[in-house]
């Protein structure tokens, strides 16, 4: 274990107050990031320039009454983002102020910036030709080839298209809802068209539930790992997430127990299967304890489920044992079809979902018919079921293939599941995935650091989520075998 | 990024910096902003409690380098948040601290006090085939028909829709916001792609808007009557609605510059042209005030204008004015072309533009791209200019005919411009128009009764929302005939 640089990266963890004179407690990290972005803002309009030297930490902890430990926080995210530099003895110095200037449009930006959830939401929307993009939260285009939605056009048009002028139903179109309630009895979950709300793809389905149950300052169960576009929506709500650690086999249940006893939250998101970053699945007994818990402890778990078509439909899923009584179940087609469609779905209790549909049309009025017709033409049409089974066959075979390229390379891998579209890797050596992901980006080799997913993004973590369909690249092992080698 | 945080922001003043030692252009309101949105969570920690002195304006400035009128326009925006006050020679002080807490709202969250306003939008979106629609927002369908989207199926297939499978760009397809383009320039609105977000309808493009502007408990003005999905938006980010008076040549500007005096609002939601309900134009001198307001008194003003298209290019708008410097523009495709494909759009500077535009990404990740062909294919083809000249056609003659039916039966009609899609009536001897519309719904003529459109929504009103699409129907003229003549 070596590092390679003095540790500007390795950002502390806001904890004690050691000058808060009101004696309560303050939330270090919000504060921290809101200075840390302040000041960043200033070196970018020129305020301060390459060598100036920034305010003291004493000073600045006096002025503001913020904790030292908050200022000092702030300026280990200004390190850590290559804005500034600490000089022994001397204070914080501003660096080359190019580095400070926000990236063009549509340019690739700074990796340096990943701990910013909108910065990666940005990535996420890039495709670069040429990078091998083992960070991609998304699967290779060639496996969706096959759902090319020009050759099933027609067939759309002559659902009555050429009439479609007005809006549509507040839970979306009805056909479509049908279709869905087939879908779901195939994995196990029963639910009627009046338990269907078709949301704008899955990240307004939980946009509508964060909105429906979560007020400013209520407190959420998030996994941890987990999704960050989910932990970027709950930030924006003002909610307070508090982790539940995932392990290989599902959540870790004495903490959730710990948690749920402690904080009593409403709401549990979670991904059961095929889980982001750790491509693990809940095992059946866990699956039965959550919901065990959630009864207890009157929490909603909502199941996001964004890869459910990328598993067996055996798989067990908590809304399948427990039949949407305390689940709130998120399906989309953005993985498995296309995301330039925008649908997914919600699947709730019938109550619950007339509530939801109706915030729904408040915010939005309705949902796309548009869209909806063509992902019904291609359930309806068998289309999409002979697409899963070579979808399922590929990812099954680059899993492997992945798996045998990241034990070549020495790798500690999270999960090994038959099938996964990403595997939660640990290099030998790499003790701040973030500084990896820094050395690869030249080489366009395109990495996911662990701390991206992480509920304290300031958490320094040795994982990285790999693409399975990205580490089959050749270039992918070359790389990084020689990344590893001359550390 | 701010909008990661709590969606307080809002956009301000960029203004002379009296003392910016860097002599460099310093853009003021994004730093004020994060000063105000920094100790405001401050005071909402308890760092500083009720009575507590912020640090001197001199002393912020010195520290940090800020210009004064930066850390000015900060205080200013505390004061307008109801969070401190100044005190004559003496600095700023925190007002009571219960004032910065989030509305102390349970469970459902406010969507209870946005449902009468839901209930609303059911209506709206049923369409009963027999009915009479009056009250309807929507156009008749008849108007649309000539862009069945059937027919033009083929060449949105030719854009590379096989291709289409991951997200698109945060800020929606280029090539539609290139036709956008063009199509402001001929409104007279000057704006660059950069400045231009494509939205899942113009609903969401005022969703968005408001999360980034008003955090719960701010102030913001609308037009009274107004737009009610707006209202159930606000209502339900716990936004304080203060109605300004709408007359038949645009807002009432005493009762404006009074409200904007006393409540020193951020935001003022209006429709200059065919304002819905009243169909109401705002007349040239009107809207040079409210720009010189909005400048005096440091307003932002969104002008929503959905029925851009049925009215002739050269109307006057308040973003033509002002070229989006002081104004948000939001444009929708929904009532003229289909509101089944949710394609709305925001323009503004482009500053903004990326910050909505990295909102949108967080909430939704993206548009659907899928949608925005669609409509670019009818813009880029000539068939949208081609069916706009036959929508105002008929537009006008509708108008014509539908005010000698109100003449015909005594009703008093709030304006009468030679095209509008709504004309605000108030019938002989009707008081209240709900009893109105409660006694003409059995017979199946369904009207849009005035306090629907009330801020206040318990203010009894003698008007109804009237489309003249629906006016034109006989059964319109001798149903209201018959009931009049009974009382």
């Amino acid at each position: 274990m070596h590092c390679t640089n003095s540790g500007n990266d390795s950002v502390g963890i806001p904890s004690v107050d050691d000058a808060n004179p009101s004696g309560r407690p303050q939330r270090a990290a919000p504060i921290a990031e809101s200075l840390a972005r302040l000041i960043g803002q200033q070196i970018a309009d020129g305020v301060y320039r390459a060598g100036d030297k920034l305010p003291s930490l004493r000073e600045l902890a006096q002025l503001h009454r913020y904790a030292k430990n908050t200022v000092v926080v702030a300026f280990e995210m200004l390190v850590a983002r290559g804005l500034v530099e600490p000089r022994r003895g001397s204070g914080f110095y501003v660096l080359d102020v190019d580095h400070a200037r926000p990236p063009a449009d549509e340019e690739p930006g700074q990796l340096s910036r990943a701990m910013d959830i909108v910065w990666l939401m940005r990535e996420q929307l890039k495709t670069q030709p040429d990078a091998v993009a083992v960070g991609d939260g998304f699967p290779p285009v060639e496996w969706l080839a096959d759902m090319r939605m020009d050759r099933y056009h027609q067939k759309v048009v002559r659902t009555g298209l050429g009439a479609l002028f007005r809006y549509g139903s507040r839970f979306g179109y009805a056909p479509l809802r049908e279709s869905l309630v087939r879908k779901l009895g195939d994995v196990g979950i029963s639910a009627a068209p009046s338990q269907l709300v078709l949301t704008h793809g899955a990240n307004e389905a939980m946009d509508l539930v964060i909105r429906y149950f979560l007020p400013p300052g209520s407190t959420v169960l998030v996994d941890n790992p987990g999704y960050y576009p989910l932990f970027g929506k709950l930030k924006l709500a003002g909610v307070r997430m508090l982790g539940v650690p995932r392990l290989p086999d599902g959540p870790d249940l004495a903490a959730l127990e710990a948690l749920l006893q402690r904080e009593k939250p409403r709401l549990f998101f979670t991904q059961s299967l095929a889980h982001n970053p750790t491509g693990s699945d809940i095992s059946p007994a866990k699956a039965y304890k959550v919901l065990q818990l959630s009864e207890r402890y009157n929490l909603m778990v909502v199941e996001n489920d964004p890869l459910a078509d990328f598993k067996p439909t055996s798989a067990v899923r908590l809304s399948a044992l427990d039949q949407l009584e305390r689940t709130i179940y998120i399906g989309s087609f953005s993985k498995s079809f296309s995301a330039a469609l925008r649908v997914g779905f919600i699947a709730c209790n019938a109550a619950l979902a007339s509530d939801l549909a109706d915030l729904k049309a408040l915010v939005h009025v309705s949902s796309s018919e548009y869209c909806e017709r063509m992902v019904d033409v291609m359930l309806r049409e068998g289309h999409y079921e002979r697409h899963l089974v070579r979808l399922r066959q590929r990812l099954e075979a680059a899993t492997g293939h992945a798996l045998q390229v990241l034990d070549a390379l020495g790798a500690e891998v999270f999960a090994r599941p038959t099938s996964s579209l990403y595997l939660w890797s640990a290099f030998p050596g790499v003790d701040d995935s973030l500084t990896l992901a820094a050395a690869l980006m030249p080489q366009k080799v395109i990495m996911a650091p662990g701390r991206v997913f992480s509920v304290d993004p300031t958490a320094v973590s040795p994982w990285s989520r790999c693409n399975v369909g990205a580490v089959e690249s050749p270039r992918f092992l070359a790389t990084l075998k020689a990344h590893l080698s001359q550390r």
